[in-house]
């Protein structure tokens, strides 16, 4: 349930205010180097602490603790655990009067009763830590491929920092839009159909808390456009398209053009200001505040997890495509 | 890589201009009334004929191979063939002359030319026949929940058969808009990350051929969204909200509300005008004109595959969640 | 439930007295040559008719369904099936007087009495020939190891004939041992753990019915060794050992030596001789004599099915390593 | 690769001397009782220390580091590690000189140099601490299923004292045979054919370093015996047998008589008298004194973990075949 992928396989665990979150990768190749310094860069990318994103302050220090020596992976499965220093369990408490927009009401169904929910328990964001962690050993197997996410609007605002300003005021929160551009792209990754590349990277995306939307190249415009307009016309033996409104990828698989996609990510659910929702204890709706300490946008952290599940997919697709030129 | 589901699993296989197309249904539980005349009344609604698909007529008759014995599934695996009769291969032979938004430069390159490209081969709709019988029975086992898709858009235009016809007149294509709605949904089918509701389904979906984009509730109008807005108030003990943004899914998990997700279709690649596209053989871009019998509109045929797809995802989380309600 | 591998997957469906029986192999590379001719050889092996096997004599002529075009497998899912022309179901029924050592008893309350239970349906050898067809191509994409089984032993008699004339005089059946080698092994194939060679070839082969025990190299006898006399010398550069206790397999991994295994068959469980039973409309034992046709020492077939069985965990595992050789 | 289970899924990972060795359950249903103190009986059954067994103490305090809250399970993923405190790396260095009966050499040249060489690394017997841990949890999911397994034999001596004195004496090793028992099994686990009972027990078993045979009910004499002898007696409603040729399985599925198996253990190979091996670095074979602390009889600690992955196993189906037993 939660493990995803075929060859580069990664296994997710862990809570919000437990011991620590994690990943296995099982499946890694051997001999790509790794350093506990190679996370930095995108752990700062996601770190709590700037304009709009929680105040929350993990330390965020990868703990390597299988399937590295000598700063190398070793072919055998690559456990890395974060350390859930910082906890503050008493601001949460929410199994009777639960937070409209999040999973208190559906994780106390589920699992009656039975779930971790301090901090949103299993279902917090603070996971995605191993995603972004699988993401940078992803990234290196793919090395020819370059994948970059932005956040390219913000509570429907390109102005992102005046949007982000403007709604710490409201003390509310927004969503924002992110773009995904992997180039360099290979031909022939992916399957026809369950496992298009359209079909592995939506899997991962919806993964990730808090999204809303995908959309491949040309998107939801691709609805209002005829076919003459829509079709991308090849121009070299390469396979480089005029247009790109297929995204990089027909019949499921990457045809060599940038791969593209956008994602929409929904307005922060934890608010500041007082909200109605229903009180299992007295059954009736009543007022509540959510305390704690919440991103107002919490899409600006979200491009390097888009970006590392990317990597997760793209990696897995080259592993089992080398499979297939390599053999007979 | 044709394969989909944890429990209720299916494999599709087959090709355009092959013997058969078909389907494995493996997992299915036993004790299932399955008639031939179940499958009917969505073959039809996926038929060729209506106005704006393909005038190739198959007859489409299920062949029941193995797994249902006296009109119930046994509990082995469920075998469904649909022959292709009506054949007319000498329409298609795209491999040095790729038709533009469609799979054939990537399966000539991805297959080092060796796949069947007899009208698309393998990565032809006509698989969906597949996803259209395994949806028959899996709508069979989530028999409480009622799924209901539909077209509501045509080339951007609420007005379908007036865009369909201007389609026609301009010897183009157009492309839809498809919205999906599961009622008296359960609380509590899905996974917070890799398995959540939104993964599943965007991952069948877009097994799909011609998908663009979904989204889920509120989908990219989040993005523009305050919180305060976008979180739904939970209204009773049930957990009914006031308004549906989530989609009927929280932290990946469904909440007893509505289901609701729309989808992109792309307009059909194959038109009947004259378009240029690089020639593998003479090393340049020259124009082709796709002969073979089209849809103009093939979003008309999606909304049953839409449903069939969904079907499938939530009889294999029913039958999942099962086993939870069920043990210790 | 009735899939296998990881890359070279297979599925098999069908019931001994419904429609078809058959396999489909999802992952197979393109361009490996395939003719219906290629199925004969194993066919025949396998092939009712001889001393010691049931007079039923099915004509067992592979129909390709899917995946092959032109002679050649195209990397789409491979279907093939295998008619069932010759059915005397009447000699069956067993739900409420169930034979003895078959599944009769299980099935019927596994599957709550919806089983198809016409000649043991799912349940029957005749399942086998999917197996025989995979291994086929299997046998082709390991191309330079070569695997041989035989049956060495029948009823604890070298002397096989002479055992077999015994039984069919005592209208009895017998058991066997059967030896398989696999030469000219790569280094490197499998897993530490679930994926040791020795995992994952004892899954496969007690997934055909009737095989009681297996064991790699010294097998049992290891356990009565001394470490000095087990371990087994490396004796040059390429791996190669003096002795083979180890069956070719060290830390789950071919060492390059030959893979080497025995597998025990036990008698075929229909015999002509009446015997006592549990009836459960009468709720008491009563005597039974199982008619139809059986073989009175169905080992004979076995040795083929073994060798596919192995050629698919070899093949599964050879174009898995593949993608760890050519990677970084 | 060092994944198993559909259901109860689990996925060791670590190295000897790495800092921890543990593993990750993922889908175990809430609401288990889960407290440190329930893993120290199995724990104490493996433990270093007993006569036969190598002197290296560790700890082995299972560390829980997710999925379990307020000592129940929570239906995430449970992590389980156990540090690694007492390591002598410096008597291992077998690159070029690799021991005989070890995975050293496959290592070495699967994973091209950069596997942990470490006290064997990932391929280490210290892996199974994981094992263990899994199955403690497991056997409360099955908690009406009673296993047990032990040691009958060693070295060919049912005097097993007397064996082991022996062996210590000869500064040699000696192998075991360890019988395995599960009473009070339902009817109807495992599936005819890949997910037979056999195949599951067998993949799981043979993922324990050092085990060499494993045979079901009659087993290796099955292969000697005639029908009318073999078959097992249908005596009552329950489907209870006189005999258990069987094994307690028909047809790959439980049939409600006890599950036995017997399995074959191969001596420890790392013994303390002088052995030749061929050493990469002068390219011919050389003596070779291994040192370290090492088992004489490591047959001794594997019972508990022959149970432990049976459970593992039978909880894997169990929760399965709820799933068949509610639905519809």
């Amino acid at each position: 349930m939660n493990t995803f992928g075929r060859i580069f396989k990664i296994q997710i665990f862990g809570e919000s205010h437990g011991q620590s979150v994690g990943i296995i990768i099982d499946g890694c190749p051997q001999g790509i180097s790794v350093k506990e310094e190679d996370f930095t860069f995108d752990l700062l990318r996601r770190k709590s602490g700037a304009k709009g994103t929680t105040p929350r302050k993990e330390d965020d220090i990868p703990q390597i603790i299988s399937g590295i020596y000598n700063n190398f992976t070793t072919g055998a499965p690559i456990t890395i655990l974060f350390k859930n220093s910082n906890k503050r369990s008493y601001d949460y408490n929410f199994k009777h009067h639960p937070r409209p927009g999040h999973a208190d009401f559906v994780a106390f169904k589920k699992f009656n009763s039975f779930n971790d929910d301090r901090g949103g328990g299993h279902f917090s964001g603070r996971l995605t830590l191993g995603l972004l962690a699988a993401g940078v050993i992803a990234k290196k197997i793919i090395s020819n491929i370059s994948i970059t996410a932005k956040l390219t609007e913000a509570g429907g605002n390109k102005n992102i920092d005046e949007a982000i300003k403007q709604a710490v005021l409201n003390k509310n929160s927004i969503g924002g839009i992110i773009e995904c551009t992997a180039s360099n792209m290979p031909v022939g990754l992916g399957e026809p159909f369950f496992d298009s590349v359209e079909s592995l990277i939506s899997h991962a995306v919806f993964a990730i808390p808090g999204i809303k939307g995908i959309e491949f190249g040309s998107g939801f415009n691709a609805a209002k456009m005829s076919g003459s307009n829509h079709n991308d016309k090849i121009i070299n033996a390469g396979g480089k398209t005029e247009t790109n409104n297929a995204g990089g990828i027909n019949g499921g698989i990457s045809n060599g053009n940038n791969l593209f996609f956008i994602v929409a990510v929904k307005p922060t659910s934890s608010i500041a200001v007082s909200q109605e929702t229903y009180n299992f204890k007295t059954d009736k709706t009543e007022n509540l505040i959510v305390k704690g300490r919440h991103d107002v946008c919490f899409a600006l952290r979200v491009p390097v997890i888009i970006e590392a599940v990317t990597a997760c997919v793209l990696a897995d697709l080259l592993l089992l495509s080398n499979l297939i030129e390599n053999e007979i």
